[in-house]
């Protein structure tokens, strides 16, 4: 007889409920992606499902209606009536017999979260501390997968540092993100970040953040950073989509500028609003 | 109100199973191992344990007590009364809502399965064919966890090219280990494959490959591989916990030797068989 178990409890293997099947859970092989909303409204909806369908089309996940997903977190969004909301969701290949190879008939497996967003004003007005991390992650970080290992260590690394994100580094020690956001400076009075290659995500807020520079006339740059140049630059900040713009006061105990949001940085977080409403 | 959506089923999130929170599906935070039964013995329980202990303890799962896998896998086994059976089991870090880091109260995940074996003879009297990728995987592949989706993106890769086995090569041009399996050469009557580093698997099977070797006065160099020198090699082959060993005979469409498994190969092959006694 062939079985599975669950802890200590004995399943016959023809019995299992096919979660436990999930490829989701096996080899990390699905996709997701985190939007949110701002006073009632779904944000960037567009972008995120156009980067969804990308990241499902590069690892060969097919079946998925894009307007499918788009009315699922509609529905779901509506049925929350939450006002400030993160809504994440993922689909994986499928559930199957663990097994590398993947059958072309295998139905792709759907899941959805909305929860309320925590409040980030007083990130906001105050900055966040960052440290940096060895980037070990995979050579496709443009497809956002869920084989996330390296982000997790990387951010429970900076957490134990007291930091609130990591930085990751490349071996030719070069900054390439946050473990969840994109990374900005403002070096020389210009707006400096990494350039979209296979080895960083194409960040929605990124796309957001440029708009609003050339909206506040400030020169965009788009060249990898040091480690150094980051510390010893005027202003700092990380993008990421539940928070949009946080100003980063602490590089790897580094204090930036005066220790307090830099005067670009609170620039781009007000031009920032005006997308929102 | 907070909720999940799994497919177009709307569920409350406080009424949401533990398993759809499973940090295992959203980061793929966590590890697992692959052993066989040979006729009703369980082959190599310790060094599988012993990796294990060393993956959970690489990524920072604590809680888990050895021996209690140990038993699990003992338990199971004994319910199956299968021969020739796959173990496989896992643990994730366990189940909460997704956020990046973890509260140290966390308490893991284990699942297993216990499967019956397919036949591999055939294989091993016709030997395979193979095919190389690019080593996409991150940087710690030491660990053996469920982030594998680089694996099985090659892995389907290698079958749509009618092959069984995708060898991964690295940015250096040189050959690191297979999708699932370790790799072997045999060049001047030597038995070459990968030293270990962080950049492979650290297999059990090759270990008793190496033994093998030893056994059979056939000289082990631990030295990286050119998919040129793969190519020209006198013979090849793969190993897998499930299969052990296995003969490649065609490499990227390059046959190898006479297209039949070689001298040493099947030497190997019978050598293995001692330890399995």
């Amino acid at each position: 007889m062939q079985i599975a178990m669950i802890g200590d409890r004995i399943v016959p293997l023809a019995e299992l409920e096919p979660i436990y099947n999930d490829r989701g859970t096996y080899f990390g092989d699905g996709v997701y992606e985190v939007l949110r909303s701002y006073n009632g409204k779904i944000f960037a909806l567009e972008e995120h499902l156009q980067r969804f369908a990308r990241s499902l089309s590069e690892i060969e996940i097919t079946g998925i209606d894009i307007e499918q997903v788009r009315w699922r977190v509609k529905k779901g969004f509506d049925a929350t009536r939450i006002a400030n909301a993160r809504i994440y969701f993922h689909v994986t290949r499928g559930s199957a017999p663990r097994n590398h190879t993947w059958k072309a008939d295998i139905r792709p497996n759907f899941f959805l979260t909305i929860t309320e967003l925590a409040d980030s004003s007083e990130e906001k007005s105050r900055g966040i501390a960052v440290s940096t991390h060895p980037d070990w992650r995979w050579k496709r970080c443009d497809i956002k997968s869920l084989n996330l290992l390296p982000n997790i260590l990387a951010r429970q690394d900076a957490e134990k540092k007291g930091c609130s994100e990591a930085i990751f580094v490349d071996d030719a020690g070069l900054i390439t993100e946050g473990a969840g956001s994109a990374f900005f400076a403002i070096i020389e009075g210009k707006l400096q970040t990494t350039p979209l290659k296979a080895n960083i995500l194409p960040s929605v807020t990124r796309k957001f953040v440029i708009e609003a520079s050339r909206n506040i006339s400030l020169e965009v740059v788009e060249k990898s950073l040091t480690p150094k140049q980051a510390a010893d630059a005027e202003e700092l900040f990380i993008a990421v989509t539940t928070k949009d713009i946080i100003p980063v006061v602490k590089f790897d105990c580094k204090v930036i500028g005066d220790g307090k949001p830099g005067k670009y940085t609170n620039l781009l977080m007000q031009e920032f609003r005006s997308f929102i409403l």
